[in-house]
């Protein structure tokens, strides 16, 4: 069935998510704060909204899909935000990485208003939103879930409810970019051993995708790391160090020592202090190459 | 074609091996210290011989299947050793997870005798060796490794050849190991989180292993860590202990700085000292439950 | 000379700090939020006001010692507040140990009022206080240290000034405990490590704090450390586990990857989660001895 | 009273005590590989002996000072050498940072000849060794402590004793030289961390020098770090790297986790991976300040 639903933030993810409710055949409204990302997509059918407000009012869902905490703050609420515009029944879908308090904070929010928020933080790159791939970690009030189904089905090949706790969802996120960070760690560490043994860097890669990690994330960063391919970035080290940070801030708040997370945020750091806050985040591999006194192509 | 092949190391994989290998229908010598771990392979048609050297004698590829570096070493170049079994153009198969300078030294004595050494660790449970699904790393010299073909097609569902140093595909192993600590580790500290936050261990385990990370590593480790099933011991911990040694003496011969072993030796060393050396590796878990403080079932 | 000096915050410190300045002549109105704390040094001679702004309103120079930056940003901007009191060329005199981004929005908030923020941590126990053997860390504008001169003369028996930055002397601060906390970690490592090869804990201690490290953080702390003696606390756990928090948050903004802190503070973290907050900060020591599998006296 | 002994090792330590020696009376016999080194020693008085066993024969006291382990084992278990040479009742004063199994092996050596092994590893530069103001921490047999007792009281200030077990006072200097690079690291991380919130490296080192850690340990390598002066060395990095390495091996063999032990080898490691083995091992400054895009002066 046909929805009105709002997309706020026209990043690649949010273009992508647009793209993807106007080809399944929604009503899609659009916002985002620089107005010539929106034109693409009114090509295709959306509604360009004059704030998030407008974006909201009369949308069954708001989609949110913003680069920070803050960015979502801002448009949620403040003047002519979603807050204001979301009607008693509406439903804001907040699918971006952020600090499960901030999420406490939107619900209640939303809930003096009667909407509701429900956290659905996705798994995927761009070319998986616009094409219906995502993994959608969800969690939230049972009925604005429900109403939230047919974008979730729209946009994801997989919805795993998480309960009721607007912050759950997103704990599942930064989790999950933590374990992804990880495994950028421990394979930049690997492959830099077999390397300074005498191994081929590439081999390896493809070795441990193949056998022991059969899976897109040690495969697609395997090869970038075994290559010292850290541009153009995928997801930019800036954006993974914020993450990061999200993750030891959720742990510090409920008493939970994560070493491995502050190893990684060390690394995450000492790059972007360095001035590689712009290339891929996988440039984890370019800081242990240099330690190691391994030497990466220019 | 049959080969006579002799399996020397009876523990689970030994065994594994040595049944398979009968099972495709090769003549099989096999030598265990404790000779009873031999009856039900002579049950099944191997012929149990008095000492690995005697194993060695008239077998075309010797494979060995060992605890640690130091019971290789014994049972190749002791007294009745492989070493002095093995003749002319002889072929040492070593599969056990060891140091690169040990299988420098033990390539070293076979070429002055002119057999020759082949690495081939492997990577797979027992089972994995007795239906033939191991995965396996290879390096040595060409025309060995030609030799040892048929053995290692009736054992691997895969085998990477890695060059001709013997000590490089020992790296690998040694890689990957420690690859597979770091994602316990890393799987520790994210359920850890989720719990402490308020999410079931075991439903973020179930999401990871079907989305992001799709790999029977995390799938059955994160299930282990999630439930907090350390016994049985699939592998045990101080063996795996025993094995990030391995990898951090390889690093510091090689120059190669590896927080991320560190830390994970760090990890099993302190649940060493606790008297956890018997029970699964993935334990790190416990280790991370305890010190956030969170508890695990008794 | 004798002037009007405020004291704000009557814990440990503030309380040795006011009696201080009353036996070394000067008048002094002190607040706490829990009035009793006023009584021992009205009897003393001190003046007792009903608000912090009160305390403030003709004092040349107002004290603040507080547990931590909440609250003394409610204490300084709250209604009835120091910054409502102090008048233009009033001195804030900023000893308490705080992030360096609550001391410029401090120090912006009375630069508009036409009065001063001066930071001077101190490092130094309550006795030390009442001595006026303190070392003090200042920075602030040039004019403001000198009008605060008097009262820092009283304090301490050191005083550094490191600029005009209101945040400098708080960095300082944040770096010097970092550094305790860090000798701590070492001494709990390396006498853990001697007990376990069969040395004496306090005698290692003796002998360090008598040779390499004769100063009384290593003395007194290794003494505390070798005995296993957290209770009762000189400096709770809690706030050194506060403190690394801010050593991270200033590090974190200024691109400063410190591995060492992030170590420290999962350390300090981990003890809080077992529920160790309120003893000293030493317990550190605890910690170790347990992941060694050293048994502490109970 | 004047004794005959021996001084086998002659780089900067053993030079420097065995001037101490011949300044203060005793009959010195000195060897050393490279025999030129021997020579301003018997320019002022002492024999030179053409292999360690013959400097041992008729000495009452060995004196060791070799660079590493292996080193010392040679020298005393090769052939002509200290194990050899000495006589029943005779003394080897090992004073080298050596392995505690090495000393256990060492000390079973000399007990089969009727000889004795005391530990005696000292804390002090070259110029202390010269001067008897070297610390000395010990341990061994009574008897042979007694005897060893007037060189000690020759080239210490203070000696400390740590019983009977021969690898005793190896574990201690263990400790201390952990001990040290720890404080190295956190003067690197807290210092470097004030320079880029704005502060002066030096003037950081000098306050902390003379208030929290008035120890020359701090005051030293402190204004070393504070000025990014790594040449010449005073204690070469390779030589740091080699005894963090023993530091671990101890914690290692004994159970013992060492998570900052685990920090500072890495440390090390990578700057020795970078070709920095030969400058001061406080070039931990150096790693710590390009790990934070902070530009050391060239």
């Amino acid at each position: 069935m046909a929805e009105n639903i709002a997309v706020v933030g026209l990043g690649g993810m949010g273009s992508g998510a647009a793209r993807r409710l106007l080809d399944q055949g929604h009503r899609v409204t659009v916002w985002n704060r620089s107005a010539a990302k929106a034109t693409p997509l009114v090509e295709r059918g959306a509604r360009a909204a004059r704030s998030p407000g407008e974006a909201a009012a009369g949308a069954a869902v708001v989609i949110t899909l913003l680069a920070d905490d803050r960015a979502l703050e801002e448009v949620v609420l403040g003047a002519e935000g979603v807050a204001a515009g979301l009607g008693a029944g509406g439903v804001h879908l907040s699918m971006s990485t952020i600090a499960p308090t901030t999420a406490r904070r939107l619900a209640e929010a939303h809930r003096a208003a009667g909407a509701a928020y429900v956290a659905a933080p996705v798994f995927g790159r761009p070319d998986a939103a616009a094409s219906g791939q995502l993994w959608i970690a969800l969690s939230g009030p049972p009925a604005a879930k429900d109403r939230a189904r047919p974008v979730l089905e729209a946009l994801g090949q997989g919805v795993q409810d998480f309960g009721e706790d607007p912050a759950g969802a997103h704990v599942v996120k930064l989790a999950g970019n933590f374990m992804i960070a990880a495994a950028t760690e421990a394979m930049a560490e690997a492959y830099t051993l077999g390397e300074k043994c005498g191994l081929d860097r590439t081999q390896l890669a493809e070795f441990f995708g193949a056998t022991l990690f059969p899976s897109r994330i040690y495969q697609n960063y395997g090869r970038m790391i075994a290559e010292h391919r850290y541009e153009p970035a995928g997801f930019k080290l800036r954006l993974g160090l914020k993450d990061l940070r999200l993750v030891l801030g959720a742990a510090d708040a409920n008493e939970m020592p994560m070493p491995l997370a502050s190893l990684l945020h060390d690394r995450l750091l000492a790059l972007a202090a360095q001035g590689h806050g712009e290339i891929d985040w996988t440039a984890i591999g370019l800081a242990v190459a240099r330690e190691a006194g391994a030497s990466p192509p220019p």
